[in-house]
């Protein structure tokens, strides 16, 4: 309840601070027998790891994953999965000269206001370091999907103002990953780069839009009233650090349809109820509908900014600071796997419940 | 964890369906003491009923709450609140036709698939009937938040391709139930009621947006990582019928915006630290800061409309098929109060669970 | 979390004051298409309900159940199920004369301390006239169990010094019901019933022991390290009310045994592991193990005695108090059906987890 | 849900084989600010760990604690507090040879039924050294409860067939950690280190009973009807490996008292409301009255014994066995603290939750 725990039956507790000794979690209710595969969670921290290439902070981190319990001989054991990265190229230093001072749009005010203490260094567990954890969960959650032939896939549909204006389907982001933006538009990925770029060289920062697609939902999942599918992805994207909104299906242009042409017609094709059209996302009611869940995640632009900027300390004086440290200057292209890793989490942990109904 | 209950501390757990004998609820974890002034929960009560004015559907329930545990000597016990809401006017043959048809864009196909029986009766528990209950714990929520100074205030901001671009604050909402749309732009407002009226008589519906503030909020709501305020207002948001989007903020905007624009400055003023802009939308690190808490919540179209429609039935058969029954062409203007107890809740169990800390 | 809600998948939430409109609770996570059997679920609450005999109380309530929502054609619909059982007979001025006062070994100082306001009529919530909400669960869970061939009974062991010292399997409890101590030895329910009037001509009171067994449970219920199944088995019969103590298998007389004797071997019988012996109550590791679950539930004599005793008030004064309503001598009989019925739904809310990690 | 959480707002999720890299855990919800005494810490953890006297496993680990987030300057910092306990000398190969067998009264047959899968080495995440875990987090709750006068306090008051008849107050505990055994009568407790040592001789094991007090409680904590203090505190004492039963205040014995012997009367001293017997344990309708709250857990014999076994392997095939590898003859001398840590995260939990509603 305390805020660090995610989901019911399949769920990860986290912790750890940017600049502490370790980011980690713990994931309990992990189906038993499970190959774990440990290249292909690597490969999931190494979406989302600093460094990787001119568009991400250059802070060096290998996020080398260490399961600690819970695998024997490579399979889940039905037991908690404890996991550890450990924080290496810890500068701290660079955060000495902001230790009393509130950055602006950071929660160095917030934390320090609701715990009476902070960690300054890096934002501590404010930092998006945290979501660490969130990806070797994910990455597991879909270790999982794969037998329920459940695929999550996310990409980079806006930067700043260039955006793409196609929703993508999974088999149309076969090469995404070539891309290090994670964008499937060749055309725009360039301008994007080039913008995120410029940006950074002026010492400022760009927001963006992640879209997210599921496909192979089964029908049925999702719990009504409170806990409706989208719901619970909502909750869970918008507890990602940065993230200002987010809509599903038709999502805000829903607000200016008439329902005559929002309504998606059902229709029968190969014995099989399909929907012609899918302003729902994949979601009536609260449950799937077997149609890809879809949905947009809009992300500001990142706090940190290397211009001067006015702001006060915790004295209650107004003082002019200078972000040092090295920081995204956007932070979307480092976000895809997170989004992903939480939807898939959401998607397994209502799947195993409506599993429990079967019988 | 089956989806009925919501909140940590101060909880609701909801039943009912529209046709069913009655809608009702546990308040479970209301603060002992509290004055239970049922004049103002059926005032409430009233602001969602149906049958108000020519925007709203004409199904005439008086909507009388009916309390059965938890209060005594008009006070809250500090025991779990039973309550009802008997359905009266219940038309049932009206759905006699539709028992095994899949009403486009409604939840009768993944209610069925789902739980593989369902009460066709006027969507049984997926029709938004079932937010009786949570008006009556919202109306609760907000007598204890008298107590924090805390407000809670909803408007329509937009119905189909008619908005109004402006933030209110609440002290500029102080007469806006008088307006039966509950838009406070009057000309707008105008606007607005006619657009619908025309729709409903064309047989059509309309979506829209609803903008919730909130304001008197202490510093420190809200539990990160994955708790953080704006994620379970957000899940609390989504939970409502027809709802496909919400943003905090500076929302999806923030997604084109600079990071040297988005970044709120802090200043002091009558020895208190406040930001200039609110593009955080009173939260950062997932915790409030003070400023007011504001966002947008956009609605879909009603699903059900008069004209005729295609689709399929249980059989997997194509047929034709025409909504009867009673339904808004347009459910913002009393999606207003849903919208408020929703927040009301979510800021109060938060509250409560920050208190908890205080010693 | 504040107290009035049980289980994780299959749930109970509760309401309801002893001299208040009504006792009610919601089931959620109910699975749906269970036939629901009224005629049973009446006859359990028939077995709990006051006035049965000499040995009970002699308020006088039909107890007759109300539902209100989540069941269709008779089945139930996986929506929450609402109900209510009207308290009709209620004699609230038979409790104003001890309004400010506190009585020994009741409830009544300590709501006042934690609530700082109390419904003194007839012990307000913490009435075992609450539990009837438990047995309405119960019985909807043995209805769902049944599709396991799981069985749960229970029956009184012990009333004052008078005991039996063998264990019942559920096959020789099969005409418990005729007898209306609910003990299978009956020449020992004379005993005990004559015991009990004595006492209660007396103004007496006695405790005694009920002992439950599970038969027909699956290997594999129970989730370790905090969840094992004794461990809950044990918070839901502690939360019943003059409760004040369990023990599972061989219990405490463990403490008095070398591991040699209580070791229990295993073995192989119509290809099937068994274990020799039964100590371990069913259970290792917190795990079933497909041998019978059974324990002793300990209850202590009920607080309401009929002679004059001594006590305090409000304002610390020291009174002279006689307790006036209507009181069971010993509460055991009618404890049965509520012991039953929180085994069922730990063993259901286990069964649905377990069968959640089935595919 | 799955098991491996406890609490609601002052929560341990833990995990950790035997013979796995590490036990470990996260706290979350504890307290932001309080001072972490490391040596306390480590001295709570010294006080179970094995290799301590010829009454316990001659396992050697040092179970050095090593915190990896949540604390920064000295300070709980308000965010989850991650540590681990490297497992140091592991002997595996000890278990080789019972890979496939089910050792009788252990965890082995049930762990492989229910998840498929198991870690036979030293009992996997079945052995009692997953309870390093709760002692961490049990040390913490008791320095966090130093700031509300609460004491928990526990002895060993029988092995086998040796019991003390007193109950101790904590005053009179105050020298119990000079006692190798954690039995405050030194005659007796010579005598039931005679016992063990000579039952270990044998071959055999023992079981018996601890008892624990709990002095300086508020008046108003636990949450009835279902999280009655006593439920959660059973389930937290029957959570623990080896606990077969517990008893609150007279417990057991209650069963065969009257009414009017088991009242605990009211009287006024010193301006306060006290009881003269404490029949109750410190306990009235769910609710702690003000006194001190004492219980008695029983613990069964370990089942690992080093004589001859016969017992059933994964073929189902008879085997004679004999246990390797190193075991407790008596696990009470080292489960004292393990049952004061359960207890002090049960009342600082419930007292966080009553708190939460002082306003």
């Amino acid at each position: 309840m305390s805020g660090n725990s995610f989901g019911n039956i399949f769920t990860l507790t986290s912790f750890g601070e940017s600049h502490g000794k370790a980011i980690g979690g713990i994931i309990d209710g992990c189906p038993a027998g499970i190959n774990i595969d440990y290249e292909f969670i690597q490969s999931e921290l190494n979406r989302r790891k600093p460094g990787q290439s001119a568009l991400t902070t250059s802070r060096n981190e290998s996020d080398k994953i260490e399961f600690l319990s819970g695998i024997f001989n490579g399979k889940s054991l039905g037991t908690p999965i404890g996991f550890v990265v450990w924080n290496k190229e810890k500068r701290s230093e660079d955060y000495s000269n902001i230790k009393d001072i509130y950055r602006p749009s950071h929660a160095d005010f917030t934390y320090e206001k609701k715990y009476g203490i902070r960690d300054y260094r890096g934002g501590g567990r404010s930092s998006a370091r945290e979501t660490i954890a969130r990806v070797v969960a994910g990455a597991l959650a879909k270790l999982v999907l794969i037998n329920f032939d459940i695929k999550v896939k996310a990409y980079v549909r806006q930067i700043g103002n260039i955006e793409i204006d196609k929703d993508y389907s999974i088999s149309e982001l076969e090469n995404i990953e070539e891309n290090i933006l994670k964008c499937p538009d060749e055309t725009k990925s360039e301008e994007m780069q080039k913008l995120i770029i410029d940006t950074k060289n002026n010492g400022d920062s760009l927001g963006g839009i992640i879209h997210c697609v599921i496909e192979g939902m089964p029908v049925g999942i999702g719990e009504p009233v409170f806990n409706k599918l989208h719901a619970v992805l909502g909750k869970a994207m918008l507890s990602i650090n940065a993230v200002k909104g987010i809509e599903f299906g038709s999502g805000f242009k829903a607000a200016n349809m008439y329902g005559s042409e929002h309504n998606d017609a059902f229709f029968v094709t190969e014995n099989k109820i399909k929907t012609k059209t899918n302003f729902s996302g994949g979601i009536q009611g609260g449950i799937s509908n077997g149609e890809p869940v879809y949905f947009n995640v809009a992300f500001k632009p990142t706090a940190s900014i290397t211009g001067k900027q006015s702001t006060v300390n915790k004295n209650k004086e107004v003082v002019e600071m200078k972000i040092a440290g090295r920081h995204d200057p956007c932070v979307l292209p480092r976000a895809v796997p997170i989004v992903e890793s939480m939807a898939a989490m959401v998607i397994l942990d209502f799947l195993l419940l409506q599993n429990a109904y079967k019988f």
